[in-house]
């Protein structure tokens, strides 16, 4: 009697921003960090990737499909993440021989992101997040998410940290064979609910150095990353970690700020120099603080990853002083339909800054701090 | 009987172009800064004050006269160097009773640049270089360049450099009193007379943050600026004036990029961030790697200062590939009339840079080392 059965399983995963940036590799193979990172969960209401992962002794090969399109699997990065959870899998197995032999099965993976692709909002994260937590609620591992996140970490760095809702941080561990690099709970969203971010979309110009080459170059050529390896981060990590415990926003959005300038620093000192900050992201950075000066605090943090993208964090009280504001400038373009927020003078942000933001923004995403990964009955087929 | 002579000097003196870049101050008052810096000086063909100094004791007050406008002299800085050079004058007369007491007379400064202050090109180092070496030439100081560099410092920093032609170290000094904290001559220009540079006035859109308080921002609060004057520079001062001794144009270029881009990252990591590169800056970087690229070699090096202007160097034989290639781009600007370039094919440079280049520079001036203050008998007169 042979086993024709189809198995599944379906789960949500959500993006994470990083407060304090990922940026450097000590081993590119593992995907191991040169310093720890923290970021904030966003909700997955407005960015997930929903995964199925099956399986079957009837399909012929392992695929993945990823909004309609059949992904390249035979990288190393996807190979170490289906190798891992098969072999965890394997061990249940072997402990109870009643257990259907999944790991021998073909798998396949079905994925679609609930954003635009062309958004440049790196979805890789989200997307290795899910296809780990999908495979093993598939799989039916008892690993916990500090656990998975070792494997989503050799698929995509930031991805361990999308296993986590709320305030996450990825330790960089020490260890050779990476397994102390793991993604741990800082707090979790209820413990700091109000934390809102609206991220300004640039218009794309063309697609800059990506990240995982950026940060070798970096790492290899910038005479200032040792400094902010070893020295920087690991402050900026006490500082976020204190301010996300005490709730301190305008230590959050200090650090937050300065983390981000530090690591775009970096990139600059890259030879060559790397640029993913244009003058639209100028222009950004510009709208925050006139509106911070003229609020006469620090109600709204700027921060940058791999391209010209603004991530704007602020607590939902402030929502008129820095969304209203910004959607006075920016009211023209995609994304307020549906979020309730109401235009505010903008007089106080530079017009230059405003002109450019209108010219070189193409939509807004205005989100929050949101919840980890969650199963769903909801099976995507292809 | 009294003497109601006019005692007047002239000279002109040039422009410098860092190569290994000065920012920060160790002491604001005195201008002495956190590190060395090398600079080329710049031919007074394109770029010179032209300064004539002169004392009467029927003048009734010191006074400058800048491109036809008085200019406020009250600072400590323009105090600073009446005072110094008023107090080696002193010495003299003390020496010698029969010369007439210069000291005592209020100081007439008249002043005209040959090039477009709106262009935004450091002038005051060409301007307090001039001043300094006209009143030393009216007093009849016998003081070397570089004592003299001493007494500019204290007017604006980099104006120590323009002392001398060629080639020209500022070194930082050790001593609390900034005496030793002078400009001395790498290499006159006849050691490697074949430099040329390019530089690419790019359209201001408004004045940037000052250097003076902009290099005070960031040694208080870049946490990666330390590093760079305690380390980097350092290293780049050392391969520089190996690279000049050599006249190997791919070292010059190489630190002359990386030492630019290393000062412009501990801009970006002030808080709050200081932007000097612009989008038009970030093109003119990217020409020059496509054109390097093209050539196989390392033929041409950007650098900027404190603003979006790119000054590009490049070797004589090399000026079909560097300035030609740039001529097609831009050859519709001011600046190329009466230079013997011939536009060259500049299809290995990206569209979109060429693009942005030719909406964002206004002006070329291309030009070449050159030599250090020259006495003139044409003297200015209000």
């Amino acid at each position: 009697m042979s086993d024709t059965k189809v198995y599944q399983a379906s789960t949500t995963a959500p993006v994470n921003i990083a407060v304090v940036k990922y940026w450097g590799k000590r081993d590119a193979k593992l995907n191991l960090p040169t310093n720890s990172s923290i970021s904030v969960t966003l909700s997955q209401n407005d960015l997930r990737t929903h995964t199925t992962a099956s399986c079957s002794p009837t399909f012929t090969e392992d695929s993945l499909l990823l909004n309609g399109s059949p992904q390249d699997i035979s990288n190393a990065r996807t190979q170490a993440c289906f190798r891992e959870l098969r072999s965890l899998r394997s061990a249940l197995e072997d402990s109870d021989s009643s257990l259907p032999k999944l790991s021998s099965y073909p798998l396949r993976i079905i994925s679609e992101n609930n954003f635009p692709t062309a958004a440049g909002l790196a979805s890789s994260a989200a997307g290795f997040a899910a296809l780990v937590r999908a495979i093993a609620n598939l799989y039916e591992l008892q690993s916990n998410p500090t656990e998975l996140s070792r494997i989503a970490r050799q698929g995509s760095g930031s991805a361990c940290r999308s296993l986590f809702g709320g305030y996450v941080a990825w330790e960089m561990g020490q260890k050779e064979d990476g397994s102390d690099s793991v993604a741990v709970e800082v707090a979790p969203a209820s413990h700091w609910p109000n934390m809102r971010a609206l991220i300004l979309v640039v218009s794309a110009e063309k697609k800059g150095v990506s990240s995982t080459s950026g940060m070798q170059i970096t790492v290899a050529t910038s005479k200032l990353f040792k400094q902010r390896a070893e020295n920087v981060v690991p402050e900026h990590m006490k500082e976020m970690e204190w301010a996300i415990k005490e709730k301190d926003f305008e230590g959050f959005a200090k650090v937050t700020m300065m983390d981000s300038n530090s690591f775009h620093a970096t990139c600059l000192d890259t030879f060559p120099p790397i640029f993913y900050l244009n003058d639209v992201s100028r222009a950004a950075i510009r709208a925050v603080e006139d509106i911070n000066n003229a609020a006469g605090k620090t109600v709204a943090a700027y921060t940058f990853d791999a391209g010209p993208n603004a991530v704007i964090y602020f607590e939902e009280e402030n929502l008129g002083l820095v969304a209203g504001a910004l959607k006075s400038v920016l009211g023209g373009v995609d994304g307020w339909n549906g979020k309730d927020v109401e235009s505010k003078s903008a007089e106080h942000i530079d017009e230059r800054a405003q002109k450019v933001l209108k010219d070189g923004v193409s939509r807004v995403i205005l989100t929050g701090v949101g919840g980890g990964p969650e199963k769903t009955e909801k099976h995507l087929s292809a």
